[in-house]
């Protein structure tokens, strides 16, 4: 799932939150459909050009993951020059595939909120890699920043892990 | 691009180079269509199950690798025990992105023929991860082997990347 709606208005404790606390919303919806609790924002500025959520289980896809469905849109709509410019807004640290895929579109930045290791004590640690392991030897960086309101994406994952 | 043509027979010096040869073959194919040079395939014991090529530039779409191609068929059509079960042969050793799908995938193992580091010598080498590195730390085991015939994989990519 991924919608283009634009929206540059918003509340909270400043950008970063509220598009994590954003980003974090689309995760619940996922869930509330019964997919895998992630959701991702792409955003320039101040301005969310693009929200898409994991589709995991709805598409029958292991590779739907909420950033891969992001970056997907992403690179079909917009030209280079706006990708990097923009970031990645993650309700939890891209795993290997997705921060690929990040790389491979040309995006800026990186920011999440609950970090891959949290992640893996949640889940049980089935690929505990963090993206910046995989972005250090990159030619073109990319700037990463989390864990932002970590406690805040935990609750998304209450209890969701135990039941699979 | 990815077909599900099931095809046992073939002639080479043994399986496993005959199914490099066939991912190479398709590399060679997406590059005539304008595509970038990569192929992979979905092999369990001596049947392949899908083919895949990448798609990027006719899909307009930066995540539409062979492999990632391939997973996503494989998630839609086969059961996670049948994956298990499956290799993923392809013409270049996985980047992160599709390491990533293969393992979300279940899918048993990995064959490469032009490895990584190789790639990265021919195309100045943008995002070089081994694919073991990634799944260093992994629950589940994925077996990779490669590279295998790295020298006539590396035929497809001639001339290639100095043209981009």
């Amino acid at each position: 799932m991924c919608t283009g709606e634009s929206s540059g208005a918003g509340v909270g404790n400043g950008p970063r939150e509220r598009f994590i606390r954003e980003a974090i919303a689309l995760a619940r919806r996922a869930r509330d459909k019964g997919n895998h609790p992630f959701g991702a924002l792409l955003v320039r500025g101040d301005e969310i050009l693009l929200r898409a959520e994991n589709t995991v289980v709805s598409d029958n896809d292991v590779t739907r993951h909420a950033e891969l469905n992001l970056v997907s849109a992403a690179s079909r709509r917009f030209a280079a020059e706006t990708l990097a410019e923009c970031a990645v807004y993650a309700s939890t640290e891209p795993c290997a595939m997705c921060t690929g895929a990040i790389y491979w579109a040309g995006i800026g930045s990186i920011v999440y909120g609950c970090s891959a290791q949290t992640l893996g004590e949640l889940t049980g640690g089935s690929l505990v890699v963090p993206c910046e392991t995989i972005l250090a030897n990159a030619k073109r960086p990319v700037a990463v920043r989390g864990p932002v309101l970590e406690e805040e994406a935990k609750t998304v994952h209450a209890g969701f892990w135990s039941r699979s």
